[in-house]
């Protein structure tokens, strides 16, 4: 074989984080940088990845009874406008539409038409509260059209400084939830169903471990009276928060006047919700199960979950291993895995074998099935599964195939996830004194100043300076406050705020981001 | 019952076709106005269509070898300006950004910050040949990387003067596939067999009968060798063009330098194409099979395919109705119909009956079932088919309900497609001489200027200044040059030019159109 396995991948984790993520995407093939700022492009598998992260989370919002709408990619400027939190959360980091029409000017290149400035500017929307808002205004009438549960998939633009490709980019792809309910109690109640709902496909589908919690009001949607959040941990120990889910209150609704009548005849303003999750996930599942040699791919979203490699050497055995491939792959697409047919490739490109498994290897492909005339004599595979070492392969015969597979791809799905778990544990504390949260918190090795402990589960007082202070000092967030007692965290001996020793108001967690 | 049929749909398709089409959009709950102009809010109900639509499309693209990926928003002003037809054909109508900041101005109000003012405009992209094009220079190095087969779903904008919903806004939803091959054959190829599956969709999934034919140099998309489309008679007998593939033969690889090394180590251009279809097919749709009950969909592309209606009048018998419903239901969602489960809804709202039974006629579901109390007793239900007169019901014994229900929705498929077909049939005509043509194409009642005859099907000479004549004389243009003998159609006796008297190049359609 070509490599030795710690190689796949230039730098490595541990010498280069950052820069290491680039590469897995590269080596993968998901996605790379366009020529506009900020903007990615998304190749066919990254766009399979997203595919096939959309088709489960849309089937888990239809089942809870949302439905899909579309509404418009621009935002009138007076809407934005309207409510005041939100617009200075979103006016700052806009693209924003003047013109209608190009002209060519003088010099022969193409100038926004002066003739064609629109009267108002539009602005390409950040987020579509206020757009969304104005529909449900129109729509909501009587409690009797409530709730109102609404879901987008679509683009959104906002102008970041500084872009890091699927977790942070000027222009990404995500879905928003928009709801409307008659008391605040539904509007919550909604806000932590989708908050669970985020957390179960988190970890039964990206097999990542997140903490679900309230953000506080320093790191809340602007205009929400409360954001939710899942929190995951990635290998470099920073924090991702993976999904929000908002109660807006009635914040929007009197922004955009969506009343309705009561049941007892009165006029009220409707309760809201708002939630959404991006192409950032990507990131997420790259930064959780990628090793050096790759990308690595729960099955469960995984574009392909079977990569057959022919080795074919001799003109006269050619025919043979490619009629006893074709077997084998049909064999396993006639079967399912987790409610779709098993997805094979077979690589039958003219290229050197050992080249053609490291290209699957950092696709993160989680079975490769080997086939040369022998196996195609004695009716067997060689197995190799993308979570051991890349020369690890065992002979399955061909009856077996089947079975074999789907309980490794099973295997593979909750192994992934219990190794994202240790992971967590591993770097997850309980920590109570602010000299230990320093300690915690300082890089011990200059050349890697990324690296730190992790995660701190620590007493909070609630007052925002206590978080503007680590902020400054240690570039460290209270990630959530998570809503129920974190496994293995003991905090029965903690009650003073970690960062100013006065009574703990919450207990937070507190981390790195990205 | 409520009404009478004739009123459900005010005006009527005879007495204002075009205000019908509003009303009928209306009445069905699929799409209003945005307050944004030109563009649409997409309701569950439309965009249900719009991802039924999406779902077969794309597993058509996939099985024919095209990968979705994505690409960015935004076209830098400088590659909209490589391919000069396409900058003259497509800078005139687009959204332009050219701030990525709002602050507050002197009033108060928020302005686009004269801070943050691009270097380079941004175009919202109203097709993506240039941005993709960028992106193909950099992928294809070799023969070996060719064919490259890739799709995307996105929104576009183009700043269209007169919008109306579906059939012409702002923005609005589509996929374009942008391919790029090793000859110009493999490129024709794939422009004609895409041609192809867009007419296949267009008939076997909307019942819409197609045209496929050639454009004319006028109708050719800016930049492009050869346009094709496949183009639709609606009822009011206008064509409506519902899909187009192009070959751009090497001109957007010229303007985008996508080289390879060919098979004799030569560098050459590749070879490109690209096609679209948009929610402008929903526009064709609705006006292909609605009436004046509202909409009428093909049961294949029907966001639901039954709907229950439980009469419930007096309270000793809801229990036996609606336990009696929940068994119809399901015993009808176990079964499938064209490769997905049957879709049924309920509707249990607290509504007058004969309100109900309108509002799901006008939102064009294929079935509905009434069932009550002597229907649970006796154990039938009461079947209404939307293809026939409200009132035409039928009881049927709740053990056969599941195979008449698809027996029913076979034929209802296929006699909306046969009926699409007399129609166009009886309105499209071989028409020789210039008299006839201008006949044909002339009002024949004063009071109802958009009726005329329909699709002429006549020699042209070839020349432009034809084309230009009769579209300035009766806004009726060439629609295409049809690829095979039209049915029913006899072009044998007509050699010379409709508009001129000149020798015939080509047989052409012409018809006023959308």
């Amino acid at each position: 074989m070509a490599k030795a396995p710690s190689n796949a991948i230039s730098p490595t984790r541990t010498e280069d984080y950052a820069e290491w993520y680039q590469q897995v995407i590269k080596a993968a093939d998901l996605a790379e940088n366009a020529p506009v700022r900020g903007c990615m492009v998304i190749k066919p598998w990254g766009y399979a990845l997203w595919e096939n992260i959309q088709r489960e989370l849309d089937a888990m919002f239809k089942a809870t009874g949302h439905k899909n709408a579309y509404f418009p990619l621009f935002i009138p400027k007076s809407f934005m406008e309207k409510e005041a939190e939100h617009v200075e959360g979103f006016a700052k980091e806009c693209a924003v539409v003047t013109h209608y029409r190009l002209v060519h000017g003088k010099d022969g290149g193409l100038i926004p038409d002066p003739e064609a400035r629109l009267e108002e500017p539009l602005i390409v929307r950040p987020t579509s509260e206020t757009i969304i808002g104005a529909m449900f205004a129109k729509w909501v009438q009587s409690y009797r059209d409530l709730p109102l549960l609404i879901n987008q998939w679509c683009n959104i633009v906002r102008w970041e400084l500084r872009t890091r490709m699927f977790l942070r980019t000027t222009e990404f792809l995500w879905q928003e939830g928009h709801t409307a309910h008659e008391t605040a109690a539904d509007a919550e109640e909604e806000t932590r169903k989708i908050l669970d709902l985020y957390a179960d496909f988190a970890e039964s589908f990206m097999a990542m471990p997140v903490i679900r919690g309230k953000k506080s009001i320093a790191e809340r949607f602007p205009g929400a009276v409360d954001t939710y959040s899942i929190e995951a941990m990635m290998q470099d120990r920073k924090a991702l928060q993976a999904g929000t889910s908002h109660f807006l209150g009635q914040n929007f609704a009197r922004a955009s006047e969506i009343k309705f009548q009561g049941r007892e005849g009165t006029e009220e303003h409707a309760w809201t919700t708002s939630w959404g999750v991006s192409t950032r996930l990507i990131g997420g599942l790259i930064m959780t199960h990628s090793d050096d040699d790759g990308l690595v791919l729960p099955p469960k979203l995984a574009p392909s979950h079977v990569v057959i490699l022919p080795i074919v050497r001799a003109d006269d055995t050619r025919d043979l291993v490619l009629s006893y491939v074709d077997q084998v792959a049909a064999e396993l697409r006639a079967r399912t895995y987790e409610g779709r047919p098993v997805i094979v490739e077979v690589d039958n490109r003219d290229t050197r074998g050992g080249q053609k498994q490291w290209e699957w290897i950092k696709k993160g492909v989680p079975v490769r099935l080997e086939i040369g005339p022998r196996d195609a004599e004695r009716g067997t595979v060689s197995f190799a599964r993308r979570d051991k070492a890349f020369n690890e392969k065992m002979d399955v015969p061909r009856a077996e195939l089947p079975t074999r597979l789907l309980d490794v791809l099973a295997e593979m799905q909750s192994g992934l996830f219990e190794r994202a778990k240790s992971f967590r544990a591993a770097n997850m504390h309980p920590i109570g004194s602010r000299d230990e949260f320093f300690a915690f918190f300082t890089p011990k090795n200059a050349e890697r100043p990324e690296i730190h402990g992790g995660f701190a589960v620590s007493p909070w007082c609630g007052d925002a300076k206590c978080e503007e202070e680590i902020k400054e000092a240690l570039k460290v967030t209270i990630r959530n406050l998570p809503l129920e007692p974190l496994d293995g965290i003991d905090e029965s001996g903690s009650g003073k705020c970690v960062v100013c020793g006065r009574e703990k108001q919450a207990t937070a967690v507190f981390a790195k981001s990205y």
